[in-house]
């Protein structure tokens, strides 16, 4: 999500009216995004379960520009499945079942079996499990980190890894743009620079550190520990960034799809999330 | 695992040699298999480490066939580090913590960081991921299964899917060889047919069913549900059967290895059983 690659392609330039878009349906999309959060499960899911459809849609639409076939009827329903199965009351009511891991495994043996039956071939489906890992399995996460550690804290912790995102991406825009000078990853996304990835790094470490100070006592995190985690957080959105420019340019397409006018596909939007939001779900569990 | 395919593929005939080897090296590694077994997690893991080893080598040996190249070193660091998480003490000492889960997402974020570093491409990282899944993830279930639900009950627990896999190879040999008529999937494994198939299916039932008889009260299922199970577990091994040959054939290769004279590679023994201990498991968690 981090924007000099965007902001300054092809013509190497800010349109206004582009930037314009950008501010009021960046703020839509904030707003009915703290509106679903703190509502809950109710709204997550059904949410999410759109995240999905759009993302199976750009991911198929990408990777259909190489000649490869995701099955989007499987990614869908596999995708609800696990989202389903990342609901945390079947994970406080079942503690011993790993629900998700048996949602994976029942996964990896469907995805042959339709393999089996002449649908796909077994290229096929590598690319379709990489699909599955990378959209819904992640997403699940997202559920998970919302309930973690329960459903009062757990919308504070999920604003860790939401405003380490978003600081590391407005830090990389801005120190990229000012100072600049060595490229990050020339062959993947041409306008990002070693600077602007540390400026993202250093921001959203400033950015936790800030936030933190006044919710302090609530965060379940220690101050050292947090330092740590605002860096690898930070790490994880820059590498989910660059991971789905990767992608693109494999396929050889520039944007995602057209979800919001002037901010790409949604794939463009969720990129570092994917990412950020498990680690920092596994940072959690592990350390807490 | 079934037999058809191997003995009577291009010569249609079995050689005294090959079976007579069958014989002698099938009953070293059964011998091997119940030693190692009854010893527990101090011999479990380093022969699953060995038997890693040897079908990470065999695997990327047949994707080569088609260039596709599998990342030897990640593969074992990962496989290495997923059989370590699946350790049940880990899961005992620590049940909220799914650590299995987290080794998966931090194996899919190291690949994509590898595939970033420009040693893999976005398709190689598809192929490693499947790979990942197919071998050590499903490996991890060999060590869980032992131990549930636990250590003393755990090896007979083992022992539903190891006789359900190895009656259905039994039974569907025979039945295929005498009673074949109709091809499964001539596409994939031409000797195979649906009566030998059914022959299987049947097979493993049976074989449960007087199993249990024996051991009735030690084992945790009730007879109904163990029926169910037997033809689950039989379907599971049969599609880990299938499923290998496909990989196989897509590969344009016969033999996943000559690991033991006379059984072909370790892939080729161990197939059925990658999806029908993880099946086990996954009952034995949901149903008691």
């Amino acid at each position: 999500m981090s924007e000099p690659s965007k902001n300054t392609s092809p013509a190497n330039d800010v349109s206004a009216g582009t930037l314009k878009d950008r501010f009021i349906y960046g703020g839509i999309g904030l707003l009915a995004i703290f509106l679903v959060l703190w509502a809950g499960i109710a709204l997550i899911i059904p949410s999410l379960v759109y995240i999905l459809w759009v993302a199976t849609n750009e991911l198929s639409e990408i990777f259909s520009r190489r000649n490869i076939n995701l099955n989007k009827p499987f990614l869908l329903t596999s995708g609800i499945i696990t989202l389903l199965l990342s609901i945390p009351d079947l994970h406080s009511l079942h503690p011993a079942i790993p629900w998700r891991e048996i949602g994976l495994g029942l996964v990896v043996l469907i995805a042959f079996a339709i393999a089996l039956s002449d649908q796909l071939d077994v290229g096929d489906v590598a690319f379709n499990l990489m699909a599955f890992l990378y959209v819904p399995w992640m997403l699940g996460y997202f559920i998970l980190l919302r309930y973690s550690p329960d459903g009062h804290l757990g919308i504070i912790t999920l604003s860790l890894p939401l405003l380490a995102t978003f600081s590391t991406d407005v830090g990389a825009y801005f120190v990229g743009k000012s100072f600049g000078r060595h490229k990050l990853a020339p062959s993947i996304s041409p306008n990002k620079t070693i600077e602007g990835s540390i400026g993202g790094l250093l921001t959203a470490f400033l950015s936790l550190m800030i936030y933190t100070w006044f919710i302090q006592g609530v965060f379940p995190f220690g101050r050292w520990e947090l330092m740590v985690f605002s860096l690898l957080i930070s790490v994880a959105a820059q590498l989910g960034d660059l991971t789905e420019s990767m992608i693109k340019r494999y396929c050889g397409v520039k944007d995602s799809g057209t979800f919001l006018p002037g901010h790409g596909g949604i794939l463009d939007r969720l990129d570092s999330l994917i990412f950020s939001i498990p680690l920092t779900y596994y940072l959690l569990v592990i350390f807490t």
